[in-house]
């Protein structure tokens, strides 16, 4: 295990076959499917890695001190605008496991209460998807989405008897 | 867009929200989700990333000038000493969309034939795992399994009524 690059936020590491990955200092994450009546609260923002925009599930990263839950409302407040009431948790994902230690925290509310408007940071432009559950499941099944946290939590959701 | 680190097989860029990322050269993997009547075919190996071992599907990277189908079978012989028949493109999952551009094209098939041996490569210690529809869905779903290739092929195959 060789130490390719080290940042405030992350170290490069160099695995036994040879392929670099990422260590990620703050690595749990969280996100919320939302389901308002026939309606999941969805966002879209452009993700520069893949250099495309990406209907997603709203999250992000857990701050210092901070719950999973309080996380996963807190960031579906800021990006969406929107309050939620009880959420159930769904399941933790890891996305890549072999590029990086990141999990997601993945958790489901229907109570979902309109508030104000989105509390984005600097770097943020994301806007708010609303999307038929039904929807949903199609432009899944026609590749029309291909983000691994809204399948997991759509997959939870189903097995748990909640779409 | 910064440059932090360049490699043979990755760049390590800074997005503008300052989170570091990847740019893998060879992006495109695979993954098979083969049924062979009531079981899965899964296999099982350690992840550096995680420091755990993960339940996930037979795959890996495209080599150069193949199709997804020829990497796919080759991945699959490789792997678990199994071929398999016709399959079928289940669709493309971005695993980690905010940190590496790397993408996975899922496959299924239900045609599968014994045959030899894994054929691991030296830095492989992979263990086969045979597990029914069932069990693998009630460990999804009891927080279990984790893996995002194989989550994402389960909704796919649910979805395609081939579950």
């Amino acid at each position: 295990m060789k130490q390719l690059l080290q940042t405030k936020q992350v170290q490069v590491l160099e695995s036994s076959n040879g392929r670099p990955y990422f260590l990620v200092n703050e690595h749990e994450g969280v996100a919320l499917l939302a389901r308002n009546g026939d309606d999941l609260l969805l966002i879209e923002q452009f993700r520069e890695p893949i250099g495309e925009t990406v209907i997603q599930l709203p999250g992000g990263g857990v701050a210092n001190g901070e719950s999973l839950e309080e996380a996963v409302r807190r960031e579906f407040l800021e990006e969406t605008g929107y309050k939620c009431g009880s959420v159930q948790y769904l399941g933790k994902l890891q996305p890549a496991s072999w590029r990086t230690n990141e999990v997601t925290h993945v958790f489901y509310t229907d109570e979902v209460c309109g508030y104000g408007s989105q509390q984005l940071e600097a770097h943020e432009q994301i806007r708010v998807v609303k999307m038929s559950v039904h929807d949903c499941m199609q432009k899944i099944k026609h590749h029309e989405i291909h983000d691994s946290e809204l399948c997991f939590a759509i997959l939870q959701a189903l097995l748990n008897g909640l779409l």
